[in-house]
């Protein structure tokens, strides 16, 4: 598993030339590290007296992120498995006309599932954006800058989960599937941002008004 | 060494109720992440028939970018030291008025070196960036979505350290260094994201081309 690598050997093997892990990979830590810092603010709140109004929420909160968090930390390595699918499908012979159908048909659908593997990214990042946001309004003031970095490791992951989507609908013929995805696309990258710049308001604000 | 740490378990450890690792080693792995990709895609660039003409300069932007990548991973570390390094001083004895005095110029003097790490690593970005957009503009296009990611990895991580020097800033009492360093990271989030925009225009008329 990629998530029990040192990170300086998952960064080797980012860097090398084998194409996975790559981008999405570098999404889905992205990811990861968001959810883990929305669960920091939410322990450094938990317990403070000033903010025992907040108190049970925090605690909710924190299961939450720190089951995105697992997810996200999965796939870190979904994503590369999926990617070398794509290539065993091109692996695949192609002397006959049988051979050829059947590499075809296992190309389309290894590359199906390597643009659906980031786009649930994608939406999971919007699902910890509602709680990096509440740590952000609610949680410990003095980890305020740690909200604002988990949202911008959020947006990072969406973003760079959208072109690993987009680049694999491009290899994908079957146009209707295309455009409903590029749909979902669009509306979640939109949604992103709206998030991100909403959550960044609040935390610099505070930091301010620090 | 943080980067000797397997990735789940740094980001158990940016979970916990530790400050530290908090966002700016997040803002280090970022760059890091960044860095990598970019080195990736020079590496499926080099020895490739087709791009025998970038060669040479995928060669050269190689060393560079992993000697970028060292530099944001030793950050990963750095940053949390510097952090460890104010509390320290917030627990400096102060029963006495000269042990006050000595407080107060330990917590100024760490607080400065907290500011000055992510502002180190914002100005690493930038030389990340005319990295990024080389090989974006020139790399092989089939990685083309990996340039991309490397871009958004390389702004997110500028964006979060210009968070953790703000946060630092708003302690730091000597107001011609407060005002000089606000300059200074206005400059360079602005032409962080300049490069994101250009680079990423790069890579979606590539990817749409594909």
């Amino acid at each position: 598993m990629l998530a029990d690598t040192p990170i300086s050997r998952f960064l080797d093997e980012l860097a090398s030339s084998s194409p996975a892990p790559g981008g999405g990979s570098a999404a889905a830590l992205s990811g990861a590290a968001g959810a883990a810092l929305t669960s920091m603010v939410c322990r450094l709140t938990i317990g403070k007296k000033k903010y025992a109004g907040v108190e049970e929420e925090m605690k909710e909160l924190l299961e939450k992120s720190e089951d995105l968090r697992s997810m996200f930390t999965r796939m870190i390595d979904r994503d590369a498995h999926a990617f070398n699918k794509v290539m065993e499908a091109y692996g695949l012979p192609k002397e006959t006309d049988d051979q050829n159908a059947l590499r075809s048909a296992a190309i389309q659908e290894a590359t199906k599932e390597a643009a659906l593997v980031p786009l649930e990214l994608m939406k999971h990042v919007i699902d910890a954006f509602a709680l990096a946001r509440t740590v952000a309004e609610k949680g410990n003031a003095r980890s305020i800058s740690d909200a604002g970095v988990s949202a911008l490791m959020l947006h990072a992951a969406c973003e760079s989960a959208a072109l690993n989507v987009e680049i694999n609908l491009g290899g994908i013929h079957d146009s209707n599937f295309v455009e409903w995805k590029r749909e979902e696309i669009a509306s979640l990258r939109k949604t992103s941002a709206k998030n991100l710049g909403e959550v960044l308001e609040i935390v610099r604000e505070k930091i301010e008004a620090a």
